[in-house]
Parts: C-alpha cells; structure tokens; sequence
C-alpha cells in the first residue's frame, strides 16, 4: 500500500481529518508500523493525492489529519477487452489493470470461457472494488476504473463495441498472428485478450469485422495475467 | 500446458515412447480431456520440442509415442536480479520469467527482505523446479533457467556480480529514477528489481558501483510480479 486511498464517507464531517478502521488500519499497523505523528501518502477516490499526518494511531482506529495538493498519475489511454478468466485470475487482473492505470475493463464471454466462471464470487462488486482499490494504492493512483462485464459475446461486439473502440485503435492479441503487437502508439488503445486456448475463429471474425488487428506477443503463448503488463509495456 | 514437458527418465528405455503417472497425467485427463489418439504438444528438457500422439490413456497411466523435430523459442538474452521477493510472489514471479524465457535468475538478499523469506519451503529445490517446469510448459519452452541463491548482498555484487554482468547492459529498475526504461536494446542485460520498498541508497550505491545504471517504469509502483513482464516487454 503506497498510497492510502481515502472515501468521502472516511471523513469527519466538516473537516479534513479521516478516522479509518478495518482493512486500513491494520495495515498501516502490521505493515508500515507507522505511529501517532508519521506522515503517509493519502489520496481521495477519484481526486487528489497528499499527506496524511497520522493524529491517532492504536488498534482500534486512524486517525489523519490530511492535505491533498497534487493529482495522481495520468490514466493509460487504454481499455482492456478480457475473455472472462477464471476467478483467481479475474482478481489478479483487476489488481495489475488498476495498477497499471488502465481506466475501463471489459470482461466478455467467449466460446472458450467456461460458464460457471460468470457465477464466480469474484465478480460481485465487492471483490471487484477491493482488487481496484489494492491495485490503485500500490500505483498512487485514485481513479477507480469502470469494470463492465457482459457475459454474451456476439451482441455486445455487434451492438455496444463499435461505439466504444470509436476513436481508439483496437487490436486484439492473438498468438501465431502474422503482426508483431506494436510499440509506443502514442494513442488511445482498446486491446482484447482471448481466454485459455484463445478466441475461435468465428469469434476472431467478429472481432476483425469490427476493426480489430490480430497482434502476437512473440512466439511465447501467455498467461493473461502476465500478458496485460507485457501488452500495455509494448504500446505505451 | 501447452506443451509436456518430458525428462529422460520418462523414455521406456531404448523407445521413442513415454510412461507419464501424476500431474502430467491428471491434466492430460482433466484438462485437456485427451483420449488415445490424441497428438499432444511435447518437449524434452534441455532439448527439441514436438508431438506425441497417445497410445494409451487412463485414469493410471499416459503413454505417448513421441517425435521431437522442432526447436524450442529462442531464449530472452537476459538475466534477472531479484531482491528475494515474499515466497507466494517467488512461486509466479519464477514461472512467469520461465514463461517469457529467461535462462537466469538470481534470488538475492537486500535490507528490506525479510529475513525469514529465507527459510520459505518455495526456495526448496523441487518448489523452484515446479515453478519453472509450469512456466517453460505455458510457452512451450524446454530449457530449465539457472536459479542462484545470494543470501548476501555485500560479497555477491562485490565478488561475483562483476563477471556475471560483463558483456550486458546492467539496469536496476528503481522509481523515481530520472531516466526511463530503454526500449528494444537488442543486446543481452542485465536487470535487478529491489525489494517492497526498493534497494536502500546503499544498496543502490553498490550497484552504480558495479557499473548498473538505475531507470524508471513510469511514475507508477509495480509490484514485482507486474515490474518483471513490463520491463522485459520495454527491453526487447
């Protein structure tokens, strides 16, 4: 946790000090071991980042008295477009996504996604913020991204997606792909990745019917987890 | 899996065929859902990758005749310094530098690793080998990495750094450095990643010594797991 991220409902009202417990509070208890008087780097969701001198500090609440004057890491202009991965790997997703500053994540169906991963309780909302929030406060970043999931592939690419890529240029990595993924593109990116074992050739179609470029990531086929970083590394 | 990895001693000696019980077998059966007949993706340890194709499968045994005629995917000219990372994050961060191709990674102490990491049951030899056997089967690679174990910091970039960089560019990935990472440097290097809370000045000052030159991913924090894919994406 390099960055301790702060709600409006954190604060006492009609002042600039926060009383956190929970989650928090241990952490900055057992991890950073800080103590009453220590400065910690805080930041608002959604807004700005700063200092929070810690006021109170025991094991029952934390209290900081808290100035937030500098704005977080500039977002990465790219939206990722995810066959749904099973849920230990939906939440380490999110988490690196989030770090890496990424602001809209799509997660999709596809043949290759086996159905019981949409009932999986990785996708309720609360398991969905807490992976935002762990990967927005390792970053310093507050900006929680938009997680949209839509478990029917072939009216979401036919009807919702070529509204969202408008403006971006939308590829989509898929190993033994002729084109290596581009690097420094300097542009907004919408990049989709295929579940294990890859997007079928009806779903590639659909895909490239809509815009999108086959990319390879090289010769190696990876995880999705590890391609998110190895993709977004590339093109930006 | 996409590919098995074989070992000598799965040979029926004096046969192209194979006899596999244990992990290999149960994911054949469970996630593949292969039936004799079948063509697998295989390659033997250290050497050529090709095709085995099941002559017998059951809930005891995985038999495959087996033809090696295809060469593994080249190497990635680098070796990875890492300060010992907590043991959950060795197990992924070894399977994924595995995965993107790295022939050499050392483990090492620095001031912020906790000291107990040392003892974890992940830095045992047969730990490290599964790590690495998942990593080298997800991107059909057969060459094991050489893993070093430096449970000091001081004699190892003292005495035996200096050889191992010599002929690479040595970087230490390090926030808050002024110079960004280089991009496709097309030549071999070396690349260290500090611990939670990065190398201490000291630390950072030995390294400078040796000749590495400290570069930033960005204003934002990666853990380690996020910082190796990412770099080695920007390297080459």
């Amino acid at each position: 946790m390099n960055l301790v991220l702060l709600f409006e409902d954190d604060f006492i009202a009609g002042t600039s000090r926060v009383c956190l417990k929970g989650r928090r509070l241990r952490h900055v208890l057992t991890v950073h071991r800080a103590v009453a008087g220590d400065s910690l780097c805080v930041g608002l969701a959604g807004g700005a980042i700063g200092t929070g001198v810690i006021t109170r500090l025991d094991s029952t609440v934390l209290e900081m008295e808290i100035l937030l004057d500098r704005t977080p890491p500039p977002p990465l202009p790219a939206t990722l477009l995810l066959a749904l991965p099973r849920p230990k790997v939906v939440k380490r997703v999110l988490l690196i996504a989030a770090t890496l500053g990424v602001k809209r994540i799509i997660l999709l169906n596809a043949f290759r996604v086996e159905k019981s991963f949409w009932q999986s309780p990785a996708l309720e909302q609360e398991s969905i913020a807490g992976q935002l929030i762990i990967g927005l406060e390792q970053s310093r970043d507050t900006l929680l991204p938009e997680i949209l999931l839509r478990p029917r592939f072939k009216p979401f690419v036919e009807d919702e997606l070529p509204a969202l890529i408008r403006g971006t240029l939308p590829l989509v990595a898929h190993p033994g792909s002729p084109r290596p993924c581009p690097r420094s593109v300097n542009r907004p990116v919408t990049v989709a990745v295929g579940p294990e074992g890859g997007f079928i050739p009806y779903e590639m179609e659909m895909l490239a019917a809509c815009g999108f470029t086959a990319v390879n990531l090289g010769e190696r086929i990876l995880r999705v987890e590890t391609a998110v970083p190895f993709l977004l590394a590339k093109l930006f």
